[in-house]
């Protein structure tokens, strides 16, 4: 299996990025094309020890930076790691694109660029794969369509599903709508209007779910427009930051409880552990005709060579054929009844 | 000042409420008039040492349980003590109305009941006071509207930034409108189309807000559609919970952790009452014509006697009339040129 990695994507390029690279030809038997400035690629590749490792280097000349505007850097940067890479997978030549770089730009580029959409797909859409202490959650769309149509989100939840069965080996995973209330007809216009269409999806449909219930472990796939999404996202991270931070500064505030942190550690280093965003690696983007992953900017070694993993899977399940499928099956291809508001 | 509290709102009552009637009374020197089943309510309050407390009872039969539909309650059960209550307040026999019960039925009896809407006001707003480890966050629509038009937002903009000013205190409350990013331009359509009127209202204005910088102190007014707004709120206390329950768990896994978590009790304490829903009180419900507080379900009496403070400083910094001076000054009870899809 070949895996295209961007060289130029994570906020200290190319260090983490290489060094994923290097650690997943490594451990999962994969040859990483790296894609980026040749000699800077190079000179970094050569600080490890890479004998017998299947890693290669692509030059791209031009690097998608985080002020790119994700609209233009499709025609702007022609050249760009990002966009040469994801060549790469459209001319057959790899299996996967991996990136920590400017997730717009990414999206942009996949959907306008090389890639395309898959036959049918109305919108791609940006999936969190969201690690909790119990389960993993799949949660879609997170960015990607701020307003969405009930018909878009249809299509998110059989993506989803799809991903959560072929790439996490999740067996008929139950997806949910985000929704205020658990009861039939709780919602808004949107939700409301899409729960009809979900039930008759080939997918396991469980109904409205609230935020408390998905974190629970209540639902494997958690659909919604990309608004809610961001919010849900952007809360559920921002929140754990905040117990988090205030209970070390809380800790600091006397010798006693110094030492009990001191003592607590390990248990303070698994909850750590067991949320670690960096423990899955990326975000999929689910619908262009190729398999993207999308990892966070932040992403150090461990990070990157996770999202590589990330796509293995997912091209190990076929992810792409199946989403196809699965979109088939349900006719979620048709006519699109309903456009967002 | 005399403030209402209905005696048979939360989940036990009318323990919790009795009790945090008296221990208001005590403290805040107000009148409480507690409304219910009067020999149940007489016989509770027969328990405390209630001389020179000014307590009363109003009679009322019938109980708003958490199974009443919000949408008949009001004709269904004309005799609850949540009618009964907030008549008192109509009728000018009380200056303000405190609940734990059933929200959906206390805002539907608010609306179409007794107190109705101020004039101008389109929708009522339920409001969450969410105490956080550095500050106060107003958040608004929780939950009254799940679709809403930029009128409507405009207006809980107004109402939030008045409840901010005259019943906590805030100077200048900086109001932000929740969303996927803090460029302008961001956003979904609602939000777009909501920027332009918050930027002309006589209000402290922002900009956008992700969640990130609302919970870390970057606004004190947080204003989005009842949908969003219950997501933002759910999914905060679910991951808040969620943290804690892990590192809960973890803890008890060896001695030395447990022996640690023992030495750093008082943080474990200070942050759980740092982030303590209960120290608030309740949710006010703006833009019906009298001052309302919906307190949790599961309220103790500490949670009924701060949602009696908080409607004691709504009535003190006359809310109400400051509500209808806000509105007329931006014109925002003018014609409405959208509404919801």
């Amino acid at each position: 299996m070949r895996i295209v990695l961007d060289g130029m994507g994570s906020d200290q390029h190319p260090v983490p990025d290489v060094e994923g690279a290097v650690l997943a030809s490594r451990e999962y038997d994969v040859t990483v094309i790296i894609t980026g400035q040749k000699p800077l690629i190079t000179a970094q590749l050569k600080r490890y020890d890479t004998r017998g490792l299947k890693v290669e280097v692509v030059d791209a000349a031009e690097v998608v930076t985080m002020e790119d505007k994700p609209s233009v850097v499709v025609k702007s940067k022609p050249r760009s790691s990002m966009h040469v890479g994801m060549q790469l997978v459209a001319d057959k030549q790899a299996d996967a694109f991996v990136t920590m770089g400017n997730t717009g730009a990414a999206m942009s580029i996949a959907t306008l660029g090389p890639l395309r959409r898959i036959a049918g797909v109305k919108r791609p859409s940006l999936c969190a794969v969201v690690r909790l202490p119990t389960h993993t959650l799949i949660a879609l769309d997170i960015g990607a369509n701020a307003d969405a149509s009930p018909a878009w989100l249809e299509q998110f939840a059989i993506m989803g599903s799809v991903y959560g069965e072929r790439a996490l080996g999740i067996a008929r995973p139950r997806v949910g709508l985000l929704s205020n209330g658990e009861e039939e007809g709780k919602g808004c216009e949107l939700t409301r209007a899409t729960a009809p269409l979900l039930k008759r999806a080939a997918i396991n449909y469980i109904g409205n779910i609230e935020p408390k219930e998905a974190l629970r472990g209540g639902a494997d796939v958690l659909v919604m427009d990309g608004f809610a999404g961001n919010v849900f996202l952007k809360t559920l991270e921002a929140s754990t930051s905040l117990v988090s931070n205030t209970l070390r500064d809380e800790l600091k505030r006397s010798v006693f409880t110094m030492l009990g942190a001191l003592l607590a550690k390990p248990a303070f280093k698994r909850v750590r552990k067991a949320m670690d965003p960096f423990e899955t690696g990326g975000a999929p983007l689910l619908g262009v005709d190729g398999v993207v992953i999308i990892g966070h900017g932040r992403s150090n070694a461990k990070g990157v060579k996770n999202a590589i993993r990330q796509a293995k899977l997912a091209v190990e399940g076929q992810l792409i054929e199946q989403i196809r499928a699965g979109l088939a099956q349900t006719g979620a291809t048709q006519n699109e009844s309903h456009t967002p508001a």
